[in-house]
């Protein structure tokens, strides 16, 4: 029976991904091999890596603008301190905006002065700050576009002189954006890209070598970009996936037909969220709400019991809050069908009746 | 038709857990959702991480002794700094066996004083250096135990009162040693354990927290202790293929039993290269011989084309040597058959009645 899989991450992909990676993992490509058990300088493997740099830097609108795209190993987590490693030399500016942003800057303290411009630390993160201002005098400025702990989503980034560096973990290949203006973007797979396990990080190469600390070559960006993301042995599998998932996109049509149903798909449950007297929105400012992740709580929790039994009973999975926010949320990343949204919105309308 | 798959890594596992685990892609375990998009945070997944973890201190014979073993990411190459992050406050000492050490040494160098104890860079690392002294003020010895590229192997260890740390990539689960005698052991999965993408960390906790240094959050062994080896999103799926395989290798009868199986494929494959008048082993002296990977060089390129022509028709794969040594390796991982082994000799043999 279909299960409708809201699971923050790792979340839901393509059901075509997964049949393609089985079979990858029995018998790569009618070879005799699995995929897993071939060399990565295979020039099997070797042509998937290029494809999935490749597709990432299409997607983006990012080819021939002077970009690399890597696929490295240890998430968003290694990269908090691989961009303060490779660009903080005396100041970084960063923006507060949740979880994520909060280890960020602790990791990038321990390499030069962080200048935190603005939190929303006060109101448990359910806004996006503005009206800050990035410093002049800063090695880069740093944000998270989409806070997938508290449903909160930048709609629009700062401009200013200094290089932007973007933690697109949960939003990435999800919305149009004019990526050009960043400087260095990293995400994590294990949302809208692919599975656990691998990171992509798309950096502009003049922003890089302007630091005078040494650099151990692993958490170096200059050294994977000269060994074409192929340092070390990659992760094999999770980037074979994930160069599934960016042609399953591809062909979808890209970001621009992805951005519409995704749209569609926040529209619908914001509405009922919105409309149904039951519920509230945990993200008061309609502007700040992520179309990824919908926070979202029951007025009355008298009512607890009931939604999560029905809920349950509707094949939905991975609904529950993050336990700093609470309540529910529910992730709607880019291969989830609007279907599964509309039996969740039934659902929540169900309870209301029923109450 | 059924390869025979020497390739040096990533490289062959069990037929059963390529099945396994490409059901598991399919559907986990009768989920009705595939293991790629579930939470690491599931109570699924925490299992598969805790048993991985469980099962490889039980297999080295090192459950109850003080140790911690992590799935992390990166590689044995993101070890390379790590371990010095964590353990050299001032001077460490190296043996350097080949390319690995050799990495690993200048990755240490950027954090205090290395001193190379021994080295065979003379003779292209054709042999094991002896009879060198590991000194006794420095803050850990490390080694490298299988040199997968030039094909030799540590067959004993230094006695001495510093940590012993140890890159066993490519021959951890193969051999029995006592492990006790090691402080800190690490293993990028992609030989005998698993696929690319995750790297196991056995470490003795009495080690760490000695250097004054601080130690960004995911180069720090104590915060993946601290978080059960779930300090952030870990590669689940290399992860749950590193248990798979780890579970086949407790059936089969631990450590002890396959070392058999090791020990009569290198017997087998070794004899002939000394026998076959054609072959010559790029190792001279026998007790440095590794029983992973076997490193042999036609006598005469004249024989080559042919030697090429019949391993390919014998639907053998991945047997040509790396680059820095030339000629033939035949890795014998533990999953390898012997009968993949005897068809590799009888393609020597029949070489030698047509020459």
């Amino acid at each position: 029976m279909k299960k409708h899989n809201f699971s923050a991450g790792p979340c839901i992909l393509p059901p075509s991904v997964f049949e393609d990676a089985a079979l990858a993992v029995k018998d790569y490509d009618n070879s005799g091999l699995s995929l897993l058990e071939i060399s990565h300088r295979s020039k099997a493997f070797v042509q998937v890596m290029e494809r999935a740099r490749e597709l990432s830097l299409e997607l983006l609108g990012l080819k021939d603008k002077g970009y690399k795209a890597l696929f490295l190993q240890g998430g968003a987590s290694l990269e908090f301190l691989m961009v303060a490693y490779n660009l903080l030399e005396k100041k970084a500016a960063y923006l507060n905006t949740g979880t994520w942003s909060s280890k960020a800057i602790k990791e990038a303290k321990l390499f030069g002065e962080v200048v935190e411009v603005a939190s929303s630390k006060d109101a448990n993160f359910n806004y996006i700050p503005k009206n800050y201002t990035v410093p002049p005098n800063v090695d880069y400025f740093h944000c998270t576009s989409n806070n997938t702990i508290f449903g909160t989503q930048l709609k629009s980034f700062p401009d200013s002189n200094v290089p932007l560096v973007c933690d697109m973990s949960s939003d990435i290949f999800s919305r149009s954006l004019d990526f050009s203006k960043f400087d260095l973007i990293y995400a994590g797979a294990q949302k809208n890209m692919g599975p656990a396990g691998t990171t992509l990080v798309v950096v502009k190469e003049e922003i890089l070598g302007k630091v005078s600390r040494e650099i151990p070559s692993m958490l170096d960006y200059k050294v994977h970009i000269g060994k074409d993301s192929m340092f070390n042995t990659p992760a094999v599998f999770p980037v074979y996936v994930s160069m599934l998932t960016l042609e399953w996109l591809k062909e979808l049509g890209g970001i621009k037909a992805i951005e519409k149903l995704n749209n569609k798909k926040a529209e619908l449950l914001y509405n009922e969220i919105d409309r149904n007297p039951l519920f509230e929105g945990f993200v008061p400012h309609k502007e700040d709400r992520s179309n990824m992740n919908a926070t979202f709580n029951l007025k009355d929790d008298a009512h607890k019991e009931n939604f999560d039994l029905l809920w349950n009973k509707a094949n939905i999975n991975g609904l529950n809050g993050h336990r700093s926010v609470g309540g529910y949320r529910a992730s709607m990343y880019n291969a989830m069908p609007i279907e599964s949204v509309q039996v969740l919105v039934e659902v929540m309308q169900e309870l209301e009746k029923n109450a």
